[in-house]
């Protein structure tokens, strides 16, 4: 993790694509090389991943070699992060597979659709229809929801339309460094500018992607910045960031605001992480301590 | 509390006290402020302060109004921060004041001895001898103990001692930006140095009290520095930080060692606040939602 601290600031900052294609160019570079290391991973971590299609979104079911039988009945459903343009397919499911391997969970991640042909609201249909059909067949206490920076925001937003749609809550949730507020509000998009080496700044292709995503959507509509949400009745939630991250601000924030509410949400921060950092290397001790941490946090909040 | 962060660094970190004398004038200084607040706010808060002495150790007996019948039983030990030099006598109440009068509950606040006269352990040995008085009368279940900044740091301290001298864990502590390692590391001495407007830096005047404290001790002793000590079988903790407190990482680096250790540990993080601000203003919304939080956790953890 250290050698990740010390790592130069991520250069793709600066980009600034201006059509379609040159935004789909960036985003298959990133795919490619996410989809070179996977195989390896999910090899060495024992991971089987399978594509799907539920109610017409794609998917993939991610499952480890061996569920313990107090999971047997759990589902944790994965939204994947990428400032909601990066990740499609199967470079999505990393995160998933990481949690599969480290915690024994069965896993469904969504393949949401994304700018820049699917911008704001495709990507909250998506993930919203997958757990309404998640909820056909499982206890709604039996499952789990988790991602990190845009997909911990989909998270959030995704549990504000469970909610206006009457159905119920999960049974816990998992927020990773979640981008809950797309607008420039927040102390770390300041004092940990130029300082996070994986986001570096709000500014720049960030804002791009914000932007993109939005599609002409004021920033702070809660579907789209989901820290201005209503998030009484939330489930409990596990939130994570570290001290150099961009996005801590975002993190505490939304902590705040479901303790506030009333809800059992609690916080973990990891000591010189950049953005998602504990996503980065599976060899790193602290990936693996922050993944059993989010499995003991389900295993504690989900009806076995 | 935005006014607390847009406020100015504060001058002090560039003193350098050279003789007893000067350290006194200083300390002298800042404890006749901090008395000129005192009495307001204990009659806002409606708290009663008297002096005691605990088998030769003095103390202040910190009582609210009204002490809800639930707490009856229970007593807080506060341990004051001030850099291990500030705020003797009566000026070390101010914590547990607000903690009575927001929270409810008896508070034995330790006036412990401190630098330039009574350099290391001295403090060390009047909080382990109020613990083990208080133990006399109290049972452990019944005990929590709190402090912020040197506080926290000696309360982990004094539960290191009692463990080596075998007396029982209190039920619950509080930790507020403990200050558990007197060495410069952790990311955030750097990171967040010159934007904490409290503490400012750790080189200056805060690294002349820890040298005046440890007085020629290693500061990796874990009795100075605590985070080097083995806190297995600590009791459930509350570590408290702010995303510009220069000691963000102290803080997140003990909950992460107690959580490393099955400590029951949790975390609460401020957006913007420096060190322990959540102190400086009793009437900021700020304040009361901390002292709230502190308090339902010993209201959970303690036993009726």
């Amino acid at each position: 993790m250290q050698a990740l601290t010390a790592a130069p600031l991520d250069p793709r900052w600066k980009l600034a694509p201006q059509t379609p294609e040159e935004w789909k160019a960036v985003v298959e570079k990133a795919a490619l090389a996410t989809l070179a290391r996977l195989p390896g991973i999910r090899e060495s971590l024992g991971v089987d991943v399978q594509p799907t299609t539920i109610a017409g979104v794609r998917a993939f079911i991610v499952t480890p070699t061996t569920i313990a039988p107090r999971n047997r009945k759990r589902v944790l459903l994965h939204l994947h992060g990428g400032v909601r343009v990066f990740n499609p397919g199967e470079s999505g499911t990393l995160e998933a597979v990481l949690k599969a391997g480290f915690a024994g969970f069965k896993i469904v991640s969504v393949d949401y659709r994304m700018p820049p042909d699917f911008p704001f609201p495709a990507a909250l249909d998506d993930a919203v229809t997958v757990y309404r059909e998640t909820l056909k067949t499982t206890d709604p206490r039996n499952v789990g929801i988790f991602g990190s920076s845009a997909g911990g925001s989909l998270a959030v937003t995704t549990l504000l339309r469970a909610k206006a749609e009457d159905l119920p809550m999960p049974g816990a949730i998992a927020l990773g460094s979640p981008t809950v507020d797309l607008t420039k509000t927040g102390d770390t998009l300041f004092t940990n500018a130029m300082l996070d080496n994986v986001l570096v700044t709000q500014d720049g292709f960030i804002r791009a992607t914000a932007l993109l995503y939005a599609d002409g959507h004021d920033l702070k509509d809660p579907r789209v910045s989901p820290i201005y949400g209503d998030v009484h009745g939330f489930p409990t939630a596990i939130l994570t960031s570290g001290t150099r991250d961009l996005y801590l601000s975002n993190t505490v924030r939304m902590h705040r605001k479901l303790r506030a509410a009333g809800v059992d949400a609690v916080l973990q921060i990891w000591e010189g992480q950049s953005h998602t950092q504990y996503l980065r290397d599976f060899h790193a001790p602290e990936t693996k301590e922050y993944h059993d941490e989010i499995a003991r946090f389900f295993d504690v909040h989900l009806r076995p």
